[in-house]
């Protein structure tokens, strides 16, 4: 169960396939060499595989205690988190000015990688508080930022999102808990519930950014302001003192990622100050959505590798049954062409996965830090429509690929000690939270279609067009799968808002992930040299004929809307 | 987390759809009507709701003791064991000679589907038991079956099989365990291991049937034998007395199921019987193997209807988002289209693979008692290519169905007290034992293919050709996929025992199961009536749309065979 970044890949897929290159040692970037890049991930792999992959497992077993009010961390993960600030893991692509790194979004994306699959009960930790530090560099006061942003992204305190209530999830509107003005500051008052690492004993002070109502505010989600709610009040120098009216009520039991504390939190009449306007507050957030959607579609991609890498090592020791490639008897399971088919899917669907993932990366700090202000826009819209892809298709691959981990382990893998169950549990969640992929599909196939009118979704068909045309591998199944992404596009487009439309988005999102992710496979194998290519060139082939050539068929499913789903008969009430 | 067992849609699935009806009032059956038949199912349902069911979250969370060198049910299970055998559930298919109530085998697996999906960890010990009587009643002596038979057919004691070794799970040649003659008797000696219900303290006995070698038998499966060898020695009256030399030495920590022991279990000169001949074992356990197979295909239909009435009911009680369909804000999830294709895809594929495994009990009915030969023949051959595709189809789509369970059940679905996520966990195993879903489609790719030269598969092609010309709502779609079967079968019987046969073997049995699939909806909803025909109809045409629009993709896949497999350059040593 031990874990090996997969550097070479990771560096080909960032630097070469998503195109981080072209950003480098220019503009922002113009100190970030791919020497540095690569320098970062390799200490990254260091860190995850030394200090963060040991304590996996760990975890898992022990878990997250709760007692006398106050959460204690996983056995170990204290000191780990420590270890990890003391690094300069913290912050990465935060600004310089308060203290982070300035590389860009898709290497610290990529470092990320690296720690969910070593340990992704951890990773939710700094994950949470990279999306607070980005939420108070955008959104912030002066004031605010001089306070919090620097305990931040040094990683002194960490930070976390309060959005859902219980009767409140995917849908907002709903929402209840209270601000209230008491002089300088607000009062919160409510409970939140599935708060990631709501409270613990890794850092001197948490701040949560709290979503809640002014008395004032109008209904739905136009009344909901955001509020920045510290664990331990912050005097004007910064310092912690006394602890605010706020307490974690119980953590949840859940199905996997024991090590991370998921909270119910209780706010108090807690001391709270109000960032933006009030009445922005899910405007905020949506600031912060974008980067935590993509790493939760980086951490299908991390438990995926996870899964594959200890599926991989089992197959190579495990000796049954006969092969027709090896004379070896009994043979490694690796050598029986239904395993094989098993791992490759695991390897193509990893790269699609991962390929995906840091271009939408790319894509965000190209339109952060592009010169030309068209190149921004384009690549603006670009990350835009590939946000919903990136976390949706990622994790259910996430999901696919641990539940094919444990059945490459036969009985073994349904045996808690083997390690391959635990993919398989903690890989479940990636689907559901920072928006449920069916939200995902809804986002896809509603808001972002509709970017300057459909102008996103055009431009990523014709280039991924160029690409199939250059393409020596995969052209005609590609070509193939272009053509029925284009077809379903115009016919979404169409209905866009109708059920039909609505009952079709998850078919249409998983179309477009399958399709991205065979360009993504060209692209890799067409930029990759020698034995290294040859190995990208089988993936490519592989994920053609096992993944693209349903392309089409998709489409037809596509184009069926909601015509079987209006019917009371099925479930009678 | 209540279960109401599905009784209209079983009930009409057995007689209408699977061909019960043709089987009852004549022959072996003569007693046996429709009315008899609705009582057994409606007798089990009452049980299987109150008894069962309300132990299975306590098995989930208390789980299977071993203290002292012994196991310890979980809570409740003895009782209800007891209470199983009180009521006569025990025996339902054995013959009325050895105190069985001799009713065809597809009620008794109806009956298995609604107690695998009260609480699946309890129904895997009288399926066990099922096994080994069935394995006794064909190829037991006089004197065994009068010694063991009875016993086991009232449910006094139970039985397992003790097949897998360490180093011997799928390939049984390499099996090890030792068998000595010892007078009248054999010395059975070696370590088996997930020996499922292997020990526990809800009977008074327990008949291991145990695959040993003797000393001068040849290496590989022709040399393996297999042995009758009880927890306590019995006399020639029957009794139970002494301990015999065997035990527990330890249970798995399992990802699911924790209600049934599965156990390590060693045997150090344990005196046994041999059953059949001397190298007959492997043969002999193949005789319980279909029936094992069958029923845990049923276990995946039983688990996704579990999984499939919970969330059913959550999506009808949360509140949130807007319906296109009705006014009410929020809606219920259960009219968002999203949610809605979820529910469909879960009830229509439940039906599907329901449909499918009593298909196959039906057949096995009517290879054992139909009055002509040729009519034996021929649903031998059937119950033969159906039971890898029934089984290995099934608990794929039991696996499928629970994640969508938690999926539907957002943030809930993650946490364990839900109860979403037990089915996600017990589903797991049901792809992985009584041979793994790669097993089955070689088997089904393989020595069933082959069968009578193909005869097997084609009847089956041609009977669902006849029908989809009856048909009404699937027609075209039902045509295409059996084309795209009719097509991948002609390349899989080509290529029969190649590399590119074995690769593909997975997607053909996915692609023959797809389609049976939609044969048996077909079949469904002409059979069915008034408002229940619009409901089956519905269903028919839903899983149409999302499923056998695939078949002609699946079918150019499988046509791919090894191609992309042969490398070395995507894992290098």
């Amino acid at each position: 169960m031990s874990f090996r970044a997969p550097l070479r890949d990771i560096s080909h897929t960032l630097l070469n396939v998503a195109g981080l290159d072209a950003l480098l040692g220019k503009g922002a970037f113009e100190a970030v060499d791919r020497e540095t890049v690569e320098a970062v991930l390799s200490g990254a792999a260091q860190f995850a595989q030394g200090v963060l992959a040991p304590l996996n497992r760990l975890g898992d077993i022990e878990g997250v205690k709760f007692a006398n009010g106050k959460v204690i961390a996983a056995p170990g993960f204290a000191d780990a988190y420590r270890k990890y600030c003391a690094d300069g893991w913290s912050g990465l692509a935060s600004s310089p000015d308060f203290g982070g790194q300035g590389l860009p979004r898709a290497v610290s994306l990529a470092v990320f990688e690296m720690i969910h699959a070593a340990n992704m009960s951890f990773g939710l930790c700094p994950m949470l508080s990279e999306a607070a530090i980005h939420l108070l560099e955008v959104h912030g006061t002066e004031r605010q930022r001089r306070l919090y942003l620097g305990k931040l992204v040094s990683g002194q305190w960490t930070g976390t999102m309060n959005l859902t209530e219980a009767q409140a999830g995917s849908d907002l509107a709903l929402l209840r808990a209270k601000a209230e003005r008491d002089g300088e500051r607000y009062r919160i008052a409510g409970q939140k519930i599935f708060i990631t690492w709501g409270d613990h004993d890794c850092a001197e002070n948490i701040v949560h950014l709290v979503l809640a109502r002014l008395p004032d505010a109008p209904p739905g989600v136009k009344g909901i302001s955001l509020f920045l709610v510290p664990k331990f009040l912050v005097d004007e120098s910064g310092k912690p003192g006394a602890p605010n009216a706020l307490r974690p009520l119980s953590i949840e039991h859940k199905l996997g990622i024991h090590g991370s504390p998921t909270c119910v939190m209780s706010y108090e009449g807690a001391a709270g100050e109000i960032v933006g306007a009030p009445g922005d507050g899910l405007a905020l957030m949506f600031t912060m959505m974008n980067a935590a959607r993509l790493n939760v579609g980086m951490e299908g991609v991390g438990i995926a590798e996870r899964a594959y890498q200890q599926a991989l090592d089992y197959a190579r020791t495990r000796l049954q049954g006969r092969s027709p490639w090896t004379a070896d008897q009994p043979a490694r399971i690796f050598d029986l062409p239904d395993v094989r088919r098993m791992l490759m899917l695991m390897a193509a669907k990893i790269e699609a996965a991962r390929s995906i993932c840091y271009a939408t990366a790319v894509a965000a700090d190209t339109a952060e830090h592009a010169e030309a202000e068209g190149v921004r826009h384009a690549a603006k819209l670009r990350e835009e429509i590939l946000v919903p892809i990136a976390k949706a298709w990622s994790t259910d691959v996430g999901v696919e690929i641990a539940s094919l981990g444990v059945q490459v382990h036969g009985g073994a893998g349904f045996i808690e000690e083997t390690g391959a169950a635990q993919h398989y549990r903690d890989a479940r969640i990636a689907p559901i939270y920072e928006g449920t992929n069916g939200i995902q599909a809804m986002d896809l196939a509603g808001r972002k279609l509709g970017l300057a009118n459909g102008e996103a979704m055009r431009d990523l068909l014709i280039e991924m067009r160029s690409t199939a045309i250059d393409d020596k591998t995969i052209a005609a199944p590609l070509h193939a799968a272009i053509a029925a992404a284009e077809r379903a596009t115009d016919w979404m487009m169409m209905n866009r808002g109708s059920a039909d439309a609505l009952a079709q988005a998850t078919n249409y999102l998983k179309l477009m992930g399958d399709t991205i992710g065979g360009w993504m496979l060209a692209k890799s194998e067409m930029a990759a040299k020698g034995e290294f290519a040859r190995g990208k060139t089988a993936l490519a082939r592989f994920y053609a004929a096992q993944v693209l050539l349903t392309a089409a068929a998709l489409a037809d499913t596509i184009e069926t809307g909601a015509a079987a789903l209006e019917t009371a008969s099925v479930f009678p009430e």
